[in-house]
């Protein structure tokens, strides 16, 4: 491998390889740098994400050239199904939000979609390849790593990109950061199983019991969740209570069919944003620098506005030396991420039977409201397509 | 007096006496018991309260014959303005809100029309009369209280109404009664001054400093407020540093001229709704069953959705003998009562800076997106001039 490059991506997520795929097709040298095998992140179960584009999402992805497979075997959804008090209410997506809609395809395979296509053009990924080190990061950064083999290298790079998601490292690279956070009341018990999808769009359920969301991944693969309490036990939960709790949250509104389970996770709920993104030469993106809970579906979304807003930065500086846009990365993502933020927190609440008995009566009234009037459709419906995050950025890569 | 009646109310406020009038114009014999004195009532500056009336209060007001003081001396406001980084932004209620817009007119005033016009009529307002006890609600209900002169007495009723405000008592004879409680981390310092108002409508400022909002009596008096700690010390404000304070929170966008103080206060945010709002023969209405941080202006309204509310239930009772309405009191009241909370909630935590950093970083992205975008207008203007609220009653008293 070479030992310099114009930019080294720590972490290939869709943060990072969006990233990658910019800088490259505008002819600069990218290296990226992985821990993880590249088996791993295209077929463990620990690597299934959100499947949930937005609209802005779509446009970027196809416009730069990745939308081969989304297209071929991603879903178009024109809105999504509110469930509540037996009630089941369609939320039209672009009959209110200015005929946005969504499309649904698994970040995972997103992810191998452009490690294919990376790899096709001659681009370098080097994975299970660790880094252990920055220095240097004021002027000229240098990248220390491990190899597999166990060897210690090193990669010069005019810059530094952190994209290796909430529990990376590079984060701490940046003296003085600050994380806002919030710890919710909530986890998600989910599974990924070999039967039908619950209806042919999301079903966002409301109920007493608590949350229950269904979506899917293909017609013979759903991908259903259960609020669960952050503390909760997994072996408690069998299969065959998991299927009956399911339907016991459609109740009146839809029946799901048991198929084998694949995967079965808890995610519990939480939320962070890290200030600033970025120090010298070192920038953070995606996950790494924020996490949002799952309800809004916005997690890869912001990775990608981010991975759009650091590329024009750097393509700003390369090609004319002007750093004015790298100087206000922190400012410019930190726009559209706290919208996010802003976005996951209330449809989080929405839709979460919540601990303190004042927090739930807000949240039925909201749900109320929402299902009865049309200034919170349009809420919904314009923030869940992204008109407030990768909104921001579709045609600006023109 | 008469030692008996159709209806008991206990508490001369909005709620109490609207009621009062609603059953006294059908000809029921309604006795209100009041533990203050008029004067105290119709003077006191402890008394002063918001004086924002949904357009929904306003029509049913006018309706009832109620409206002659309020149409005379009141205002017609058609927005309000949000103060935000050193933009002033009006938004427009008739626009956004389906023709609807709001009406300021002080809820003293209103009292003490409402008092006048009652006694004018031949009602009976025992002021400074002190209810000591509920006996036989399930049944029939009888009323002790305490005369000015020290004497016990009795009043038999067909139904007690507790329209006695926050810190009332009537609450405490409903058995079980359950307390949905929030405390909010804010408090507002008032001030009542004769001074011009800031503008020609309510100001809602954002500010680092914290939240200022700037209202009016008239033309000539002026009623603003102050985001501070709910620990604040009053002593630490002479007037001096609150019209100081005033004009920073207003940088940019206007500024006021000091005036001499009427009044000065400290308002502690909280919340509760009680559930049920009824036993056997007694009902609660108004601030006796549920309480709103002030930002919504939503008090005095929700006062008068109940008192409407169960002037119905009482009618269908008393014309045909049906206590179907009657039963579904609680339930009924709710409805309206949450979606005042809810919204009140929502403006609270729009405008105020949150001590958290994560929850101010929320606020910083919903305030940007209502200055920025219509669905969250829309919103805030259909919510504020009360679509959902007393809304539900217009034109249901013909």
């Amino acid at each position: 491998m070479r030992s310099k490059a114009d930019v080294a991506i720590v972490g290939a997520g869709p943060a990072g390889l969006l990233l990658d795929h910019l800088l490259h097709r505008e002819g600069l040298s990218v290296v990226v740098l992985e821990a993880k095998t590249r088996r791993y992140l295209e077929t463990s179960p620990h690597r299934i994400r959100a499947g949930v584009m937005e609209w802005g999402t779509r446009e970027i992805l196809v416009q730069v050239g990745l939308g081969e497979g989304l297209l071929q075997n991603g879903y178009e959804h024109q809105g999504i199904y509110l469930a509540h008090a037996g009630e089941l209410r369609r939320i039209d997506f672009p009959s209110l939000a200015e005929g946005w809609r969504i499309w649904v395809y698994g970040q995972q395979y997103l992810v191998r979609d452009m490690i294919a296509r990376f790899l096709e053009e001659g681009g370098e990924i080097l994975f299970e390849h660790e880094v252990i080190g920055l220095e240097n990061l004021a002027s000229a950064p240098r990248v220390r790593y491990r190899t597999p083999e166990g060897r210690e290298a090193e990669l010069e790079a005019t810059f530094v990109v952190g994209a290796d998601g909430s529990h990376g490292r590079m984060r701490a690279f940046i003296p003085g950061l600050s994380l806002k956070e919030r710890v919710y009341p909530f986890a998600w018990l989910g599974i990924l199983a070999e039967a039908p999808p619950a209806a042919d769009e999301l079903i966002y359920a409301s109920h007493p019991r608590g949350f229950a969301l269904f979506s899917m991944r293909s017609k013979t693969l759903a991908r259903n969740y259960l609020q669960v309490s952050p503390e909760e036990n997994l072996e408690e939960w069998p299969e065959e209570r998991i299927w009956e709790e399911l339907n016991l949250r459609l109740e009146g509104v839809a029946q799901v069919q048991p198929g084998p389970l694949l995967e079965k996770s808890l995610t519990p709920h939480r939320a962070f944003v890290a200030e600033p993104m970025q120090y010298g030469r070192l920038f953070l993106i995606g996950d790494a620098a924020h996490v949002v809970p799952p309800t809004g579906a916005k997690g890869m979304n912001l990775a990608v506005a981010d991975a759009v807003a650091l590329f024009q930065a750097f393509w700003a500086f390369f090609k004319t030396g002007d750093e004015a846009k790298l100087s206000r990365h922190t400012e410019t993502c930190l726009e559209h991420v706290w919208q996010g933020e802003y976005f996951s927190y209330w449809m989080t609440h929405l839709l979460h039977t919540h601990p303190d008995p004042f927090r739930e009566g807000l949240r039925q009234a909201e749900i109320k409201q929402v299902l009865a009037s049309e200034p919170l459709q349009r809420f919904l419906a314009t923030n869940y397509t992204g008109h407030h995050t990768t909104g921001r950025w579709v045609g600006t890569l023109a």
